[in-house]
């Protein structure tokens, strides 16, 4: 690590012009979430192997920036040389180079894993001292790179219609009318699930999001894909042209953005611009938030229109072959998490002598026997493979967070099978995991007992529950958003003084990112932006975690459907959700002094459809564990 | 009213340059919302008398903009030369004018009578196609204006300390840190409010609000009050010398600012600005949304502070001798509405054989004697009697809301003596008022039906008070707004498709006007801006308005406080409500299948205190009333 820290420094000395501090951010060029094994710059530079932070190093100093999720995980990952920066507790990025670096300080960045935000933020806050962020014309980390994994070379497959449901031509269709409407002659399209999603294309170039590494370039008249060519197959090939889009090697994008940028793109191509040879368009669209700075910087910035790209929002509402799917994966998904329970709570009586998924018993942990113990990760690979034996599944849509204990208060906890925990039956655990199905992408958290819970577990989990059933049974009329919303699910939890530190909805793919804009539902003020719409899909996962201790968290999916209100005052029309995930709360956890009977209502009758809709895919024993599960109680 | 149009018409053609609009706002000088009659210019040029709403006059056009609580009543009192404009149907007035009138055009304003924000929102419009925002030297329709009311000479007087908890000394020392921490060395304060809780005086210059029509400005080292000094008795002027107060002219205000802008205020007055004669503070500090723009125009902009005053946060947040002269206020208040509640009662079983407020039964409307026939204003005017007996009674804060049937559809309904409805044995009574009080203002809502209310009119009240309720019981940690609370209060009306168009809360003064910010709750967006603090009062006032048919509005006051909850995450504290109004709700209007255990808990709690608290305020018949009131309910 010292080692790669002085090849660093040696390269900024010697650059030109020399370079007092090199900043890596976690993205690659497409600003994604997940990135490649090769694109794990700030990873390699700084030995921090969480999803996010940006590392910093200067001549004598090397920092790391991440937030609360991680900070337990950087400690103990950072070396000596690096300085753990907590976001929201130390000063910003922008701030401490500012205030520690000399006036007039040249700052180096790679402009292609930088977002158009990001840079015009960080320029503006350096400019006060005459500091200057620099983008250099290679990545400095690569070049330090011995063992870089080198790039895959994974097949480019067609998303066919019966999972896509609506067809290319009807999406660039849709698209360029947006773009007339904004008076835009084309828009360079760079976030990966973007791209995947607008020309129905899949692949495997990135873990966990079933994305290809490419860009795009739309004009009114014609359609770009960058990607290394090697990986599309004569077949997919022909596919993409009847569809009216070039290939063109990955690397192309930037000459292509110049000749888009001076209106020769179109004409390079043989088709023209327009009728009569002039064109009222005159913008280029280029998304702030996922364009890298590398290409926006091509373009003469007054020609530029830079707004938030219209497929985010297109992508966010599933026409209804994808809302199909997505029920369909989610039942599947169910069943899965079913059937690990049901082995689980085998597994957690054999070995632990638990009492079990339905019974309270004290239990002795120094019974347990070495020899066959289960882990975090074993578990979790348990439940992988379960997923692994439905229809249609891919992988995972992220890495599974399967947490003992105190383990399940880090609400981003990622086992690691040399260091991770053993189950317990003295301890909550906690599972948040989905998998990546052809029909649709996944997403659901449980936390469980085998053993007795405490009164204060009960409690909390009881709590947890009640925002989730509140947010999920809200009727709200046209144009609310989900800063509105998120108030209902902690309600319930501020009663008693708790409360939890991250958002409670996030939108979900059709077989794309787990994460997926550009609505969400949080205190967060981006939150406020975008209106929540009829076939949106959004989660909803409230949690509680008490540091060093336990943590509880609940996640559904749900899908924004209109609802025939008995009135509807201001004739807005009243929207609500129809939950799509399908798997058992444990009735243990619940202290039902604590539910009121709307609350009982809903839990029984959410049961009695899991029952119902997962029966099909259960054993005889499977589907007896089940109906115990979901008996109806009362109060 | 066609002679003002083209008198003023003619001022328009003569004036130096000629104006091809003016433009007519309700404010005063101060921006207030409720005005003398004097500064009525509005009503005056178009006869309209709602608090809200703005005047256009041009050459051939006269159009007059207000919002959606008064479009009927601007209806029926706008003769056939002006239009009605509806704020969120039709343009706005600077898009109207922008597309309407032709370029270079100019437009008239008095520049005292609107604010900075206002003046800079409508130039900048203004400028797209080189029209101008031109600010007259004199008011055009003070000029036209025959018979204007003369400025009433209402005395200034001392508002104790046993009522404002703090005194000038310690307020005006508050007031100069924070124009240290600022960088400002003085302040222009315009609301007539800030002025009176800053100097601890009170008047009766407008209507409902005991304000004194007077600017003041507050440097370093000197206060000015400017005012008539024929208001100010000598007793009141040596009390505001002690406290280090100069009172000027009203008048002088103008010549003082530019003396404040050269820095020469302080110097005149013969205390030196700072020790070396050289002053760090530089600034002026400016609230853009209540300063005018006539005294913000003799300001270099470069050198002024544009940024919410100081003084609206500090009035917010209610000292201890404020709060408790507010409790025991609405004490008094609640007291009055349980005496005007029982001889309503009485005189509706009396004079239209109603069943009665405990009772349903059907009614035969026609059985109503002409002779002794209630009607909106007579109750009200009763209402305000069973008010004025009670100590330290000082006038209404608001002009009542008296309404029956569909007028209490009409959000801010005010009943006039020779159009007003009569009480009607069959339909819902809403009354909506409150008094002002030395120690306390009062803001108070309560919606009753006399007869046999229709099974949806039960379970629309019963919706409005379930959202009464929850935003009332909320719990939320420190930093929570009111934009994120304003859903609890509706979401129960929600479920049905009901929904009202108006915030849920305000603050309310003390023994000053009964809307008071900054903060509110309400989905505007306005109201993230500001934390909801300790010692902070807000309304709680859900309604449901079925056009035509009926109104239900309920409304308390709430105190904020903190709460001792079980746990405490995060460390930020957490805050709930405490109810300081006390008047029952209606059991005959309550369906309880729709209300919860702990709703019912709620409302006999309630109750039960409403009749602890108001008790010694009872006469016999009153007290056995009022027990069967808040007799305890079951579901």
């Amino acid at each position: 690590m010292a080692d790669i820290l002085a090849s660093l420094r040696s390269l900024m000395a010697s650059h030109s012009p020399p370079l007092d501090a090199l900043l890596v951010p976690s993205e690659d060029y497409h600003q994604s979430e997940y990135v490649s094994a090769r694109d794990k710059r700030r990873e390699f530079v700084s030995g921090f192997t969480g999803s996010a932070g940006l590392a910093l190093i200067t001549k004598n100093d090397a920092r790391l920036w991440t937030d609360g999720r991680y900070f337990l995980q950087a400690m103990q990952q950072l070396s000596d040389q690096w300085k753990l920066m907590r976001i929201g507790e130390d000063a910003s990025v922008d701030a401490w180079l500012s205030d520690n670096l000399q006036r007039e300080a040249t700052i180096g960045i790679d402009p292609w894993c930088i977002s158009v935000d990001t840079a015009q933020r960080w320029e503006q806050a350096f400019a006060k001292r005459k500091q200057k962020l620099f983008q250099t014309t290679t990545n400095l980390v690569d070049e330090v790179w011995k063992n870089r994994p080198p790039a895959e070379i994974n097949p480019v497959v067609d998303h066919p219609l019966e999972f896509s449901g609506r067809s290319v031509t009807e999406k660039l269709k849709d698209l360029r009318v947006k773009l007339a409407n904004e008076k835009a002659r084309g828009i360079i399209i760079t976030a990966l699930d973007e791209v995947a999603w607008l020309y129905n294309i899949r692949g495997s170039d990135v873990s966990y999001s079933p994305v290809v590494h490419a860009f795009a370039i739309v004009t009114l008249n014609s359609a770009f894909l960058y990607v290394e060519k090697r990986k599309v197959s004569s077949k997919v090939n022909s596919s993409l042209q009847e569809n009216g889009i070039e290939v063109r090697e990955y690397g192309a994008v930037s000459s292509d953005v110049v000749m888009l940028a001076s209106n020769q793109l179109d004409k390079a191509t043989g088709v023209i611009s327009s009728q009569n040879g002039v064109c009222d368009n005159d913008l280029i669209w280029v998304d702030p938030a996922s364009c890298c700075h590398a290409l926006f910087s091509k373009l003469d910035a007054n020609m530029v229109l830079l707004q938030q790209s219209p497929l985010a929002p297109a992508k966010a509402l599933k026409n209804p072959v994808e809302l199909e799917g997505l029920k369909n994966a989610h039942i599947r998904d169910g069943a899965a998490v079913v059937q690990f329970l049901v082995w689980l709570d085998k597994q957690m009586q054999e070995i632990y002598g638990a009492s079990g998924y339905f019974l309270e018993g004290e239990v002795d942990r120094k019974k347990t026997p070495e020899t066959t113990k289960l882990t975090e990760v074993t578990v979790s690979d348990k439940l992988e493979g379960f997923r692994a034996s439905k229809e249609h599944f891919r992988g995972l849509s992220f890495p599974t967070i399967s947490s003992v204990g105190p383990n399940a208060a880090i609400i981003h906890y990622s086992p690691q099978a040399e260091t991770c925990a053993e189950l317990d039956p003295n301890s909550i655990y906690l599972f948040d995991s989905g998998g990546q199905y052809l029909d649709g992408t996944t997403d659901i958290t449980r936390t469980v007992h085998f053993g007795k819970p405490s009164a204060h577990e009960k409690a909390c989990y009881t709590s947890v529950l009640k925002g989730h059933i509140a947010l999920g049974n809200a009727r709200f009329p046209n144009g609310t958003n989900g800063y509105a919303l998120d108030i209902l699910a902690r309600i319930p939890l501020w009663r008693y003084g708790l409360d939890y530190r991250h958002g409670t909805g996030h939108g979900i793919g059709s077989y794309l990112n787990v994460h997926e804009g550009p609505h969400q539902i949080s205190f967060r003020p981006h939150a406020r932006n975008v209106p929540l719409q009829v076939s949106m899909t959004v989660t909803d996962e409230p949690g509680y975690y008490e540091d060093g201790n336990f943590g509880i968290r609940l996640e559904n999916v749900l899908v924004i459907k209109e609802v025939d209100t008995e009135f509807n005052f201001g004739d807005k029309g009243y929207l609500s959700f129809d939950h799509i995930t399908w798997a058992p709360y444990q009735i243990k956890l619940i202290d039902f002094s604590l539910l009121a009977p709307e609350e009982i209502y809903w839990l029984n009758t959410y049961h009695s459809k899991c029952r119902e809709i997962l029966a099909p895919y259960m054993d005889k024993n499977q589907m007896e564990w089940l109906k115990k599960a979901t008996e109806t109680v009362s109060a």
